[in-house]
C-alpha cells in the first residue's frame, strides 16, 4: 500500500489545477504583457485570478501580487516592512522562534544589516502568546512577522488578535500562511493582516507559484527588479499556467473546506489515538489550536531518519519535520522551540493527511508505526540505556 | 490568419515540453527535498534536468541553480557580484545602455546604494565596442554584465572577446543570455562567462522558470532566503515540473538548433526585404551580428502601437519592444540608444519569428504591414507635415 501522509511538505496537483493550466501551457500562450489580444487573454486570466484569490482571503483584487511561492512572498513582505521602517526609523522586527526558515533567514539578514529582532518563545504548547508580543512591542517596531500555523507541528496562533494589536499599535502585521491557505478560513480585514504569503503546491496547485497579499498603504519593495509586471512589484514573465491553476486550487480548496475537514479530522484523531499508546511517545503541539492535518509525534530512543526510512520501505510517505531542512542533521527548531530536549527531538516524525488520503491508510499507518518503533527500539543503545534505567526517561 | 511574430516575448509550450512536466504535474507530485523513494524521484528528475542545462552550455550541473525566470537570474547575478566586489572595495559596475530592465533597475537600485554604474554605448549598429568595454574598466570594477543578444532589435555582442577581457582583467562576468538560448550556441568555459541567465519560456518551456549559471568560485547572495534548496543559493520548493520542461526545451531547442535557424533566416530575410521597400522606413541595428529571428523596423511618421493594434485585426501578433515595458508611452530606451530620434523611435515594430511561422505567415506580414503604415501615415498630421516639406525626413 502507498500512503502519501505528507502533504505539509507538498500536496498532488489537483485535476481541476491542472485543468486550469493546461490551455495556458498549450494554445494560450501569450505574454500577458502584449497589446494584441492573444495576449490579452493570459492577461484576463491573471485578472481572474487575482479576483479570485482575493475573494478567498476578502482582499481587494490590488491587493494581490503573484510571486514564485511562499518563500518569495515572506521574503519579500518582510524586507518591505523593514526598508519601509528604517526609512521612519523603526529598526526592531518581531517574529516567533518556530518561523519557516523563510521569514528566520530573511530576519537573521536584516539583523546583519542593523535591525534587531525579538524572536517571541512559542511555549510547550507551540502558540504565541498575546501578553509576550504586547511586552515585545516597542516604540521603533517596524514589523510583526507571525505563521498562521506551524508547517511542522501545525499549530494556529491567535491570528485575529495579534492583528487587532498590531492594528492598534500602528506595526504591520505579516502573516505566513503557507500551511493555512486552502485548509482554515482565512479573513484578511477581519483578521487585520497586513500582509500574507501563501503557496500553491500546499493547496494542490503546482509548485513554483504563490502568493503576497499586501494591504493598500503597504509600501512593496521589489526583490526582483525589472519588468512592470505585477503593478511594478515583481518583474519578470507571469506563470500563467500556475497562477491559474491556484486560483482554481485555491477556490476548490475553499469550497470544500467544512467538507475536507470533516473527513480529515477522524483521521487525524486516530492517528493521535493510535500512535499515543506506544510507550515513550509525545504529542508535539497543543491539539486545541490546530490545522486539520497535521500530526507531530516523537518516540524516544529512536532517530527520527531511521524511522522515515523504515516507513518508506512500507510505502509511507513522511517526514521527520520541514522538507526544506531535511539532510539536515540538526534537530527540528520548532521541536526545540517548544522545549524538547535534542534527544527527544530527534526522534520526530511528522504525519500530514489531506482529504485524498482514506481511513485504510490510516490504518495502514497506524498499523505499521508501533511495529517499526518497537524494531528500532529493539537496535537502539539508548533504548536499552533507558530500559536498563541508566539513563532517565524524558518523555 | 493567424500569425504569432512575438517569439521574443514568449514562445509556444512546445509538446516536448510539456510532456516533460506533465508527469511531476499527475503522479510524481513528491517534494525533491523529502527523503523518502516517492520525493527522491522529483530530486533525480532535477538532476537529469541540471545535467541536461549544463551540457547545453558547457557546463557543470554544479554550476547550474534554478530560478523562477530570466528576471530573477539577472538580479540575483548582479546583486551577488556586487555584494562580492563591495567586500574586495570594488563598487563599480559596467554594463551597456541598452540591456533589459531586470539589469539596468538592478544596477539603478545599487546605484542608491553607493555602487557606481558605467553603462556603455552601444552606437547605431547596437553593438558593444569593445575599445569601449576596456576603457571604463577600473581598478574597483566589480563586474561586467552585458547581454548576449539584445531583446528588441536583436543584436548579438562580441560575447567571447568580452569574456576574454573580463577574464585577463580578473572582473566577473555576467551575462544575460534571455534572447540567445536555445537559439545561438552558448560555452561558458570557451566564452570565459561566469554568470549567465537564461528564462525558459523564450525557447518554448513555459513561463516561471529560468537559469542561473554561476562559475565554481562565484560566491552568490541569496534573493530569496529560507530552505536550502538550490546548494541554499535559492530558497523555495522548485518548480520540478516546469525545470523538467525546460530542460527537456533547451535539449530540444539546441539540437534542432541549426535546422531552426536555417529556417527561420530565409523568412527573416524576407521580412527585412520587403518591409524595407516601404519608404522612409529603417532597420534598427547591425544585420551582421544578429540573432536569427528578431527583425525591428522603425517606419516614420506613426504611432508603433496603432501599427500593432491594426496589425493585431489582422491576425499579426507584434510588439514595438519589450512586452516588460508595454503600456508605457516612453519610446523603447534600446532604440535612443541606438540613436534614433523620438519620433522615429515611437514608430518602431518587432516580429519575432521562430521555427514554428511558415512563409505563408510570413507572405501575411509582408502584405499587410505596407497597408497598414500607408493607412495610418494618411491619418498622421506628421506623416502630413513631412510630405509638405514642412519638417525634415529623419530617416
Amino acid at each position: 500500500m502507498f500512503v502519501y501522509a505528507d502533504n505539509a511538505a507538498t500536496t498532488s496537483v489537483s485535476k481541476t489545477a491542472l485543468d486550469a493550466m493546461l490551455p495556458f501551457l498549450t494554445e494560450s500562450y501569450g505574454n500577458p504583457s502584449s497589446l494584441y489580444a492573444f495576449g490579452q487573454k493570459a492577461a484576463e486570466a491573471l485578472q481572474e485570478a487575482r479576483e479570485t484569490v482575493a475573494h478567498f482571503i476578502n482582499a481587494d483584487p490590488r491587493e494581490i501580487y503573484f510571486t514564485s511561492g511562499g518563500s518569495e512572498a515572506d521574503n519579500q513582505a518582510i524586507v518591505s516592512a523593514a526598508r519601509l521602517g528604517a526609512r521612519k526609523g523603526k529598526k526592531h522586527l518581531i517574529s516567533t522562534k518556530f518561523e519557516h526558515h523563510a521569514v528566520l533567514h530573511t530576519l537573521a539578514k536584516l539583523e546583519k544589516e542593523g535591525f534587531e529582532v525579538t524572536l517571541l518563545d512559542v511555549h510547550e504548547d507551540g502558540v504565541v502568546r498575546l501578553e509576550d508580543l504586547e511586552a515585545a512591542i516597542r516604540p521603533d517596531t517596524a514589523l510583526v512577522t507571525i505563521m498562521f500555523a506551524n508547517n511542522e507541528i501545525g499549530t494556529v496562533q491567535p491570528i485575529a488578535e495579534i492583528g487587532a494589536l498590531c492594528r492598534e499599535k500602528g506595526i504591520p502585521f505579516h502573516c505566513d500562511a503557507v500551511q493555512a491557505a486552502g485548509h482554515m478560513p482565512i479573513d484578511v480585514k477581519a483578521m487585520n493582516i497586513d500582509m500574507l504569503a501563501m503557496s500553491g503546491h500546499k493547496f494542490h496547485a503546482p509548485k513554483g507559484v504563490g502568493v503576497l497579499y499586501a494591504r493598500r498603504g503597504m509600501v512593496l519593495t521589489s526583490i526582483i527588479e525589472g519588468g512592470a509586471q505585477e503593478r511594478g512589484k515583481r518583474a519578470g514573465t507571469e506563470n500563467v499556467a500556475g497562477i491559474a491553476a491556484l486560483a482554481a486550487a485555491l477556490k476548490e480548496s475553499c469550497e470544500h473546506m467544512e467538507e475536507n475537514t470533516a473527513k480529515i479530522i477522524p483521521m487525524r484523531d486516530k492517528l493521535f489515538a493510535e500512535l499515543s499508546k506506544i510507550p515513550h511517545s509525545k504529542i508535539n503541539g497543543s491539539l486545541e489550536h490546530h490545522v486539520p492535518g497535521t500530526v507531530n509525534m516523537c518516540f524516544e530512543g529512536i532517530e527520527g531518519e531511521s524511522l522515515l526510512l523504515m516507513l518508506d520501505d512500507q510505502g509511507i510517505c513522511a517526514s521527520s519535520g520541514s522538507a526544506c531542512t531535511s539532510g539536515s542533521l540538526d534537530p527540528s527548531h520548532v521541536l526545540l522551540a517548544i522545549g524538547l530536549p535534542h534527544e527527544v527531538a530527534h526522534g520526530s516524525l511528522r504525519l500530514s493527511i489531506g482529504e485524498y488520503n482514506t481511513m485504510e491508510e490510516i490504518d495502514h499507518i497506524c498499523e505499521t508505526v508501533p511495529k517499526v518503533v518497537e524494531y528500532l527500539r529493539g537496535m537502539s543503545p539508548v533504548w536499552d540505556e533507558l530500559q536498563k534505567g541508566e539513563r532517565p526517561h524524558l518523555i
